[in-house]
């Protein structure tokens, strides 16, 4: 089960660059996995402006709570019950006609730098997702999702921490589960690129630096609260800390010397 | 002429937590200044999916070239002439009806772990514009945005490369120009936050650690291209690495103790 991939469609087709495109569930899934905000749009209505809000957000199946990202899942959005997307899914769950929403997630790996400022360009990965969200009003499956989220930004700080939520923040916390439609990613990894024109002049290669400069999140040293008590940091905390800065690092050192489309 | 603002309206005022709401020029303007990649949103119909595409964008003015971020500003996205966003924009400029965009750029400064899930967040900040785009046609307007843009990204750049683009790299990239209509921005910055049930419970304050984990980007040595003859990195580009990389780790440190809103 580790190729599965969306099917390629109008809404989702990476038209520009296309060999940068990227439908697997993997690729697109791990890209959305590993992002710490996700930017959500919708349109209130035809006259007005899209909005993009930032949010949190993790992938899993509440039917099938083991399936990995290699597998079909669901977009858990963490929000509240004021805010104006979930009175938008709110309304559209009582019309029975959902709420159609796209969501982003990208990360910079480095700034690629090349002979001519047209040609320069960005290691990136970006994930875009098409799908209709609905308030989850299961208690059962909010609950999933609120351990999902949780431990999605950080593994296994749910049980670490005061649960279960009370009846007050079951209530006043909203889950959006976006029922995927349709994904892609889009991924440029790799050296500059020029052109043959700027490659044959001897002037610019003596004097333009090429090159990429790696850019990767991370994470500091754990800074405790002022009503903290509990002296030393958790090892499930360092270990994060430790382990996804290493690896941010070293996907983007590893990304300059891939191909432009990503491959190792 | 430090404290101009976006006057607030129904769309852009901050609902949720509106202290965290900002809405001065220098404020939004510097998130979007300093983010490396903006997430652009359109709709292309009615009954289609919102569209985010991540772009490269930075703020300048034509008009009024030495304007600094305190002031009002135009917004310039770099495209490609067969993207899909591109092709609306010229579409909607022939009927004399700007494209409706929303643009967002949002920076993670640190992962807030207080004692239970439902108060946990994330320092961040966030920018939300929302303007009409269209396609700049003005060469000179052109120009003036690559340039912005180029040296938004790595400042110097843009002189230390070959240029001016020629005709075929003029016509190949298309420059789209938000005039922004309505802005605003949302900080979260500081300590957790707890209940004061929780906060009152002595297992709880015993058992869980609570603090903060500041998350910024950082610059890596920049790598060499394999056809790059120019041996010492220029200054231009190593100072760019160390100031810009020490500015993020300082701001998410410092953001630790800001009050909620983002003051120091």
């Amino acid at each position: 089960m580790s190729d599965l991939s969306y099917p390629k469609s109008k809404t989702n087709k990476v038209n520009r660059l296309g060999d940068r495109g990227k439908y697997d569930c993997k690729t697109v899934h791990e890209i959305i996995a590993s992002s710490p905000v996700l930017h959500v749009s919708f349109s209130p209505s035809a006259e007005d402006f899209p909005v993009i809000l930032p949010m949190i957000g993790k992938l899993g199946s509440f039917e099938n709570p083991s399936a990995d990202l290699t597998e079909p899942l669901d977009l858990y959005l963490h929000g509240y019950v004021s805010s104006r997307i979930m009175n938008l899914a709110r309304s559209s769950t009582k019309e029975n006609s959902n709420l159609k929403v796209c969501v982003c997630a990208t990360k910079v790996d480095g700034l690629v730098l090349s002979l001519t400022p047209n040609s320069h360009s960005m290691n990136y990965r970006s994930s875009v997702v098409f799908g209709t969200a609905s308030l989850v009003t299961d208690l059962d499956e909010k609950l999933y999702a609120m351990k999902l989220i949780t431990n999605g930004v950080l593994e296994g700080r749910y049980e670490n921490t005061r649960i279960p939520p009370d009846g007050a923040e079951m209530s006043s916390t909203q889950i959006l589960r976006v029922s995927i439609e349709s994904a892609s990613a889009k991924v440029r990894a790799g050296e500059p690129g020029d052109y043959d024109k700027d490659l044959k002049r001897e002037d610019l290669l003596d004097s333009v630096w090429t090159g990429v400069i790696p850019m990767y999140t991370t994470y500091g040293e754990p800074q405790p609260s002022n009503y903290n008590r509990v002296k030393e940091v958790p090892e499930y905390i360092s270990n994060y800390v430790k382990d996804t800065g290493n690896a941010e690092k070293e996907y983007a050192l590893a990304a300059i010397t891939m191909d432009e489309a990503g491959a190792a």
